[in-house]
Parts: structure tokens; C-alpha cells; sequence
């Protein structure tokens, strides 16, 4: 299932899922009209309920078998982030072996984390401010959102506290790092953190460890790697972060970015205003945004 | 005006003002038996709207004038956060004269910044669960409550952008800072940020840069100082932040902390299970809290 979040034109967000290329199904809609009764306003409501997956699939089944005004047109609305408000944001940096070869970094021993406030997200094709003196990169990623509440949960349980997975493309100010040395400021400029287009729920992947991810920047590929070059995997991430932290449903963790960042080319290939910057990673479909100042 | 967040019987969240030091005047009730209508369910609500303060000073002076079933005995009711759930918890480090000279340390000439997230958050009286094996510090800090939305805040600006103050115990475990260098992991453990315990509103403190500050465990005063100590002011904090992020009501930032830090005592003072931290701010109350494995 690939759940999505959008707006119309009453300005408020809606919960969907696709049905196909070109529309969505408005699980509010189609639960009202089917009367199947549903409370969940957002896909963290949905997660935040042990069967609300389970729930949606049904609205969504019965829907499917019928026309209906539930359907809508991806023409017609505006994808945000799937999940707009993210009870936390945490991000794993120096993930990627291909990154550290190209980088000439040591493969890391110990991971190297940061978080990202709710005020950094924005959905696809939204633009991302890039102030004009600054020096930033995309980072294609592969996002894990966590469907259950957990705490020392160990490598071995993680998949069951996995919900699904989106693109998250971390935008990363490189001079504010150079500058810092803590990571903060330089992950957290507004809009630095764009997600979607959908999440797509665990049962649609077979394996997160061997996905193909690209970054493309005006049409010219610059990152190109597979999942399978983590060097900290899924369920190492998440035995980490929950054994100091109670991970919770909606939580997304951006698990590293791999070689190509604007940094590893020469000259750098900071983005600038104009660029339309696009990740890819298998299943997940394209996360495209556009670079404004 | 003193605003409270407290929890009864029914296990929901209730927001009041403190009417004395035994009594608090629950918001809603009042309003609602008053006949004055206000929709706000929290505090952040309050600070949304630009006349929220104002509508809430009319209702208490009101029920001020009558005996009523609102007035709720600080007995009978159990303080959380102010503010369960901020958008943002921003981190200042290093910014106070004392420390830095007792830690033989230069004065930053940049602010070092960091984020805590909101599962760190506990209220007045709480447990501040640290694992045995960690190395763990109070941190007694003078908080700052954003009142108005800021992006590019001059410091000259920076007053309208504050609602008011309270009490933040930023915990800090020692050992995972130097190991990670990063301050994320060493700031976010599980409840290692107390606030409270109430959010006093800016027209009562006359001077925020001049407020006494200190911190005693288990009776023994730790840290002693004063806000005038810190390096960097509040408004050039705010003009900091909100030169790349967004800030919003509700959000809180955790100015520093003075000397006398654990590690800043031969042998460190780290604390043990068992041991009772309270920091007390001039014009703010005490924030108590206990320490439990």
C-alpha cells in the first residue's frame, strides 16, 4: 500500500492511497460514503493503531470494487509529505561505504547521528530554500518510518517496529558543518528536509537492504548506489537510536546518503537557485523539488 | 501570569493559571462556567493566538472575583511540562562567563547549538530515569518560551518574539558527548528534560539578564550564579535561530548553563538513583525532580 497525504482546495490535508499512477482513493471519503467509519486524520493516526493498516486496507478494498467520488486524480491535488509533522526526525551521517571510498573516510565503527526539527520538512515538488551564500548538497536517502512505539529494541525484533519506507532527501548547508563541527545548524535551514512522494508500506518491499538510489540534479545522475552499501544497517539503526530513545509511530529515520554529494565532486556541485534536484530509490517512486533562494 | 499544565483523575491534560502558591484557577472550567468561551486545550494553543494571553487574564479575573468549583488545590492535581510536547527544544552549549572560566575554557566567539527532542520532556517532580552505567549531569538552565512565529528575527526584535520563562534541567550524559563528539545522543536520552514548573509570562520579569540561578542535589548547592553571566543574550539567541529555522509559539530554548556542572567538581558529581536535583530561578519557582535508574 502506498498511503499518501495531499491538500485541495479547502486547504486542508487529507489521508489517500494510490490506486494507480494517476489517482488516489480519499480514505476519509470512501469510509464515510461505504460506511465503513474510520477517525484517523493522518497517517501517524493510522500508525498510532495497531490495526490501522489493516482498517485502511479494507476501506480501500471495498472502494476499489466501486466509482466513486472517493476517487481523486493526482491532476487535481497537491502531495505533501506523507508524514508533515514528524514526532521526531532522526538522521544517520557517514552511512554509506561507497561515500567513506570516495570521501577517503574511515568506514566508521560507531554511528554518527543527528535530528532534523519538523520545521525543515516540505512534500514533493516543493522548493527548498537554498540561501544564496550558502554551500548546500542534496543527500538521496532512504527513509525508514517506524510503525511501533519501542525502546532497547533489539537488531534482531527492529522489522516489527517498521512501518514503511519513503525518499528523504536531506539537504545539508556543507559551510555551516565546516563551521560548527555539530551537525544542527547545517541539517536544520527550513524546507532542508524533503519527503515523499508516498510511503510504502513494509509488505511491498522484499528486501530495504538491496534497493537501488539515485540523485539526479537537472537531468545529470550524481549519486548512484544500492541499500546494500549501508554500512550500519536497518535493524542496527534502530537498535541504536531506541536503546537511548523511545522510538514512535511516524518517527522517520533517514538512514545515510552515498557517494555523489556536491562535496565529493570537483569543483562542488552545490545546488543552486533553478535546480530541480530528483531521488529515486526503488519502489519508492521520484522525490523531485526545485532549488529557490 | 503564571500558566500551568496539570494532569487529575481523568488523566487528561488541563491548562490553569497558579492563583497562589497553594491554588490554581483551572482555564476551561472557568470559561466555561463563566460563560467567556475559549477553545484553547494547551498552552501552545494559548500562544497561537496573538490575544490568547489577553483572553485568558480575562477569564481568571473573573473567577477571581467569585468562590467556584475552578479553583483546584495544587494537592489535588500533579504538574506536567508547561509545554508536554514543543515543537522544538533549541540547546545553547557553553554560554555562561562561569563555566567557561571554571572549565579553563575560551569564550566562544559562535554560538555551539543543539536540538532536544520532546520524548526527553518531563514535568515538576518527575523521575529522570539515567542507566547505571552512564555518566550523567544536571544542567540548570533559564528557559525561553517563543510567543510569536520568527523567521530572520533582528535581536532588536527579538522581546516580541518571547512569551515568557521557565525552569529547564537540560540532562546531559558526559560520557556519550565525548565519545560522539555530537551532542545529539548525550542530550535525548529519555526523560532528561524537566521543565517547569509553571511558564511565567514576560511582564513579570522585569530583567531576564539579571535573574539569580542555582542548583542543589540533595540539598547541596552545585550550581550558583546568574543570568547576567551568559555570553550570548537572549536576543541574539533568537536572532541566531531564527536565522535558519522557523521559530514557533511554543518552542523553547534552553539558554546554558552556569558552573558547576558534575564534571566540573574533583571527584565528578554526577548523579545517582535516588538523588533529588531542584533548580531554582528568581521569579520562576523550583523545578524538582528525582533521579531513578
Amino acid at each position: 500500500m502506498k498511503l499518501v497525504t495531499f491538500g485541495t482546495r479547502d486547504n486542508k490535508h487529507h489521508i489517500g492511497v494510490l490506486k494507480d499512477n494517476s489517482s488516489v482513493i480519499d480514505i476519509r471519503m470512501a469510509s464515510n460514503d461505504l460506511g465503513i467509519p474510520l477517525s484517523f486524520e493522518s497517517i501517524i493516526h493510522i500508525l498510532e493503531d495497531p490495526e490501522g493498516l489493516e482498517k485502511v486496507q479494507r476501506v480501500i478494498d471495498a472502494a476499489g470494487k466501486h466509482a466513486g467520488p472517493w476517487y481523486r486524480s493526482l491532476n487535481d491535488i497537491k502531495l505533501t509529505a506523507p508524514i508533515p509533522r514528524p514526532g521526531k526526525i532522526l538522521g544517520v551521517a557517514l552511512n554509506y561505504h561507497d561515500f567513506c571510498v570516495r570521501g577517503k573516510l574511515d568506514t566508521p565503527t560507531a554511528l554518527k547521528v543527528f535530528m532534523k526539527a519538523h520545521s525543515t520538512v516540505v512534500g514533493p515538488n516543493d522548493a527548498v530554500h537554498v540561501p544564496l551564500e550558502r554551500k548546500v548538497t542534496y543527500e538521496g536517502e532512504l527513509g525508514v518510518v517506524i510503525g511501533k512505539t519501542g525502546k532497547h529494541v533489539a537488531s534482531a525484533d527492529a522489522w516489527d517496529h517498521v512501518a514503511g519506507y519513503l525518499i528523504v532527501n536531506d539537504f545539508t548547508a556543507n559551510d555551516y558543518i565546516k563551521e560548527d563541527v555539530q551537525l544542527m545548524r547545517g541539517k536544520n535551514l527550513d524546507t532542508f528536509c524533503p519527503m515523499g512522494p508516498f510511503l510504502v508500506t513494509k509488505e511491498e518491499i522484499a528486501d530495504p537492504g538491496a534497493l537501488a538510489i539515485k540523485t539526479e540534479v537537472n537531468g545529470i545522475v550524481r549519486q548512484n548506489s544500492n541499500t546494500s552499501r549501508l554500512i550500519f544497517k536497518i535493524p542496527e539503526i534502530i537498535e541504536y537510536f531506541s536503546s537511548f530513545l523511545t522510538l514512535e509511530p511516524g518517527d522517520v529515520i533517514a538512514t545515510g546518503t552515498p557517494a555523489g554529494t556536491a562535496l565529493q565532486f570537483d569543483p562542488p556541485a552545490f545546488v543552486q537557485p533553478g535546480d530541480v534536484v530528483a531521488v529515486t530509490v526503488e519502489g519508492l517512486g521520484t522525490l523531485t523539488n526545485i532549488i529557490r533562494s
